[in-house]
């Protein structure tokens, strides 16, 4: 069933202890559309600068991604340069450069409006209210965020909240948003200002999934080798959705493989920079790390 | 089957956001032993000074624990004060007074030397050794750890760890042991350093298990109120341990429930200070939580 992302695409550039690279792809909506991907025929939309090359918009071709809703914009693509410390646990962002994105203000293609399921990746809330209103009747829309908005536009992000059916955040995130240390306490707290379903994710240490009523928490798939974590987030929200489009269904059942499946891309994503691992990978590997995750987590 | 702990017995002045308790009945052979008594008779073996309250030695034996290894030094009882921060994730000790605990020898019973599951409780390593001396041939020793010892101690360590069957270490302790920051590479690193099963505990965010060809994670149990988390470790040892030793078996499968079963117990003993949850604890809301986790945890 449909899908539509909206998110940014950037050339980031990316050091950790062992390697550098230098303006490969990457962005919100680049990880998740591509995880997606081997689920559903995402539809993405966002914008480049005419700096974009073309063999970019072919890999999203060729990887069943609808590029029609992304525009190409006179001036430079967004652009990230960060710089991850030993243990990859925390990127510190030496650059940001919005360029295009600065002025991004997402039109949603008329045949795109029928979109059932809706991913908002991060971006300002006022930005992800306005996609809203150009989508007809999406069944499922999830919502990411960020320490930015929590803080400098609090009240759209609050306006926002009542009107998506689910909300993702990392832990940090969620102590922030809900004033709350204790992270079960605050997810509960989340969940009161709005959203039916929200998911926690902790990075190496897995993510849980709440609603008023029901609860589900997994570990991370356990990687002795992480190369580049930028765009786990993402890629994990890319697979879950995915499945979710797939499968037509957002019941906790399904939420509860979405973010199994969520995991088992974003674990592919982090083996290698940029989107390279994704580039390599094969949906028969997905399900193979999808039975073994469910192998090392079942009591 | 015959449960035998060899470890602490300590007051602690406890300082949360909230609360503050001084010279209360903690130490990680009481968190042990306790959690334990609900599967096992569990042997206790530790020094107290002659200021230790005989109230507390009742409290052991109403649970069933053999207080005939309890030595009673001249001179006052270990006591630590600690202080967590807002979010509980971290102690700062105060104070250390290791008083009769400093001179520590543990001598075994005779009537305990025959014990086929044994815990050596956080120590310095030389001390885990002399109580190895002393058992005759146990099933399955586990040891804890800790980075005073990884630091100052570390030829014993790994001469210890040559001898007992299993390690039991946090996140932090696993990464300064071997080298290592990430966790997965830090844990195998650490099985090829002699222990043929390592468990890893990350307070919060979960647990997990590791043999040379097995794994298996699990999440925390969600709880929204933590107001003391001072022994959580030795609670999820105990309760693991005290499961095992019942069943007289330490299979793989046996170490999952075991890891379960170790959850569970720890969640109670933070949920008040010192031992105050597990004193008002019933066996049958062990099997209610264990349900409840379960049906939390499984895919």
């Amino acid at each position: 069933m449909s899908l539509l992302v909206v998110g940014s695409i950037a050339f980031d550039t990316i050091e950790t202890a062992h390697r550098r690279v230098d303006n490969v792809l990457g962005g919100s909506a680049s990880y998740f559309s591509t995880c997606a991907s081997f689920f559903t025929k995402p539809r993405l939309v966002g914008v480049v600068g005419s700096d974009f090359s073309h063999e970019h918009i072919e890999f999203y071709r060729a990887r069943g991604i609808d590029t029609s809703g992304l525009e190409i914009a006179e001036g430079r693509t967004f652009r990230w340069h960060g710089r991850y410390q030993g243990d990859l646990s925390s990127a510190l962002t030496v650059s940001v450069e919005l360029n295009v994105f600065a002025d991004f203000r997402p039109k949603i293609p008329a045949a795109f409006r029928d979109s059932r399921f809706v991913f908002l990746a991060n971006g300002s809330p006022k930005t992800q209210l306005a996609v809203l209103e150009q989508v007809a009747h999406p069944d499922f829309v999830l919502a990411d965020s960020m320490n930015l908005w929590i803080e400098t536009e609090r009240a759209p992000l609050l306006d926002l909240m009542q009107r998506v059916d689910g909300l993702i955040l990392n832990n940090h995130e969620a102590v922030q948003l809900s004033g709350r240390s204790n992270l079960i306490a605050a997810a509960r707290k989340i969940l009161e200002m709005g959203p039916r379903v929200l998911i926690i994710k902790k990075a190496e240490h897995g993510a849980f999934l709440m609603t008023r009523d029901e609860f589900f928490a997994i570990p991370a798939f356990p990687l002795g080798d992480v190369n580049d974590p930028t765009g786990a987030g993402d890629s994990f929200a890319g697979g879950m959705m995915g499945y979710l489009a797939n499968t037509r269904a957002h019941s906790f059942a399904h939420l509860k493989r979405g973010l199994l499946y969520g995991t088992v891309t974003a674990s592919y994503a982090i083996e290698d920079f940029s989107l390279e691992r994704l580039k390599r990978l094969h949906r028969t590997e997905i399900e193979h790390r999808y039975q073994d995750f469910l192998r090392l987590i079942t009591p």
